[in-house]
């Protein structure tokens, strides 16, 4: 497997490093095709934001290059980039002389299953809560202890993602994604201020969705608006946008909007 | 600085572990004196309802064995333990082979000044607050984002602890001990079962002062409660207690129950 730290090949990063102390920094997940990051400067967007917020001093010219260096060695496949406030010994006090490390990992592309694509996933319903931290509601940060716990949940493989809701029971998003849907040609995401990780293919699809005229909203949405919903489906990075056709008894259909969003999805990928 | 990983002197672990993907993980701090880790039983305890309430498998048995092992290397200072899920390389699914990795980090004793111990410190009011989260409540995990953004919040040497409210406004914790008050005659300490870390000291002066006939409540703690209190101290296993005598304009005196806790807690270090 290829790996890199701080711009160089390596398998192991340092003991000290306050990544593994205090999951103290960001992470992004880049589809790469034809040697190149996909969606690159809405990752770089992200990350940079989550910098600023965490007072994270990355050089996000220096991380442009080195993931562009590395998706051309990996061609074809995922790379994970991890950026972490670097090295400190004990504490949570930020040394004054941190310095970001960046540690990227290169993997195979993951082989979804071809039917979540063409006929939609069912969404298992998580028991574990998304605790309300708005100063940490959005951002894709290295604290992900409640996603392994949600992941925990089910072993099968009928279900390809799970729903989760905030402490208060909002709709918030999936392990792995972000949740969408459609109620009477209004395209709805539930508001990720306390919350939730923002999505880069949530973002593109706002933005597109936005520019193709259609109504968008940014809401709180409730267990019984998710139910009530016309069409439903969750997106990232990688796979672009999977219908949801079912959370236990009850169905959605595979609607209009959710096709033409997936075709939309998919040529930004495919690019 | 003297580290291991898995049993064996190591600078570095591997950039796919869980530890630091995913803050995947516990971690303990604990005083060596004389060769022999403080409060081992105590730490032990803690790890290991952390590791069962996360299903982390670690052989507890060989982490005993190593902490005493590296402890007799260290001599005096500080032994960090950070036990993580192991390695995995993408996503939130706990690998099935998932092998608990082992990381030891000595320090020197932190010089903290005499004053704190002797006339009280001042704490520092933190914006930044505790999100509820009763899955994660009470552990001592790897996630802590909360706590490098509240130590963040302050820069002067006049503060020695930073006072966290959880995001219902309860009094919780300082940003690196547990906080108790005395209110006619008892010992109080707020509950963890939202946000928080049962600290190792905090369980030790609890069982202590129960053994002592000191009447103790673990409960709920209002602000108004907080500045209400006859005398109102922190304590860690590093440091023992520091009585609190000040937050903001308000003061506490030093009284009889925390300097009885105090030395109390001296001596179990000193042993």
């Amino acid at each position: 497997m290829l790996s890199w730290v701080d711009g160089r090949p390596a398998e192991a990063a340092s003991v000290t490093d306050r990544g593994l102390a205090y999951g103290d920094g960001l992470f992004e997940t880049i589809g790469v095709k034809r040697g190149r990051p996909q969606l690159l400067e809405r990752h770089l967007a992200r990350l940079a934001e989550g910098c600023t917020r965490l007072a994270i001093p990355a050089d996000l010219t220096l991380i442009r290059a080195e993931l562009l260096a590395f998706s051309a060695e990996v061609g074809e496949g995922v790379a994970k980039l991890i950026v972490t406030r670097g090295e400190g010994l004990r504490g949570y006090a930020s040394p004054a002389d941190a310095k970001a490390r960046r540690v990227l990992l290169a993997s195979s592309f993951p082989a979804y299953p071809a039917v979540n694509a063409e006929q939609g996933i069912r969404l298992f319903p998580c028991v574990t809560r998304l605790a309300e931290q708005p100063l940490l509601a959005g951002l894709k940060h290295l604290n992900r202890l409640e996603q392994v716990l949600a992941r925990s949940e089910w072993h099968d493989s009928e279900h390809a993602e799970g729903l989760m809701l905030d402490v208060s029971g909002r709709v918030i998003e999936g392990v792995y994604s972000n949740l969408f849907m459609v109620r009477d040609g209004r395209l709805i995401t539930p508001e990720l201020s306390r919350s939730g990780v923002a999505g880069v293919m949530r973002a593109e699809l706002l933005a597109r969705a936005e520019g193709l005229g259609i109504p968008v909203a940014i809401e709180a949405v409730s267990q019984a608006q998710l139910l009530a919903a016309d069409e439903v489906f969750v997106c990232n990075s990688l796979y672009g946008v999977w219908p949801v056709c079912a959370l236990q008894a009850h169905h959605w259909p595979v609607g209009p909007l959710t096709r033409k969003l997936q075709r939309l999805a998919r040529d930004l990928l495919d690019c």
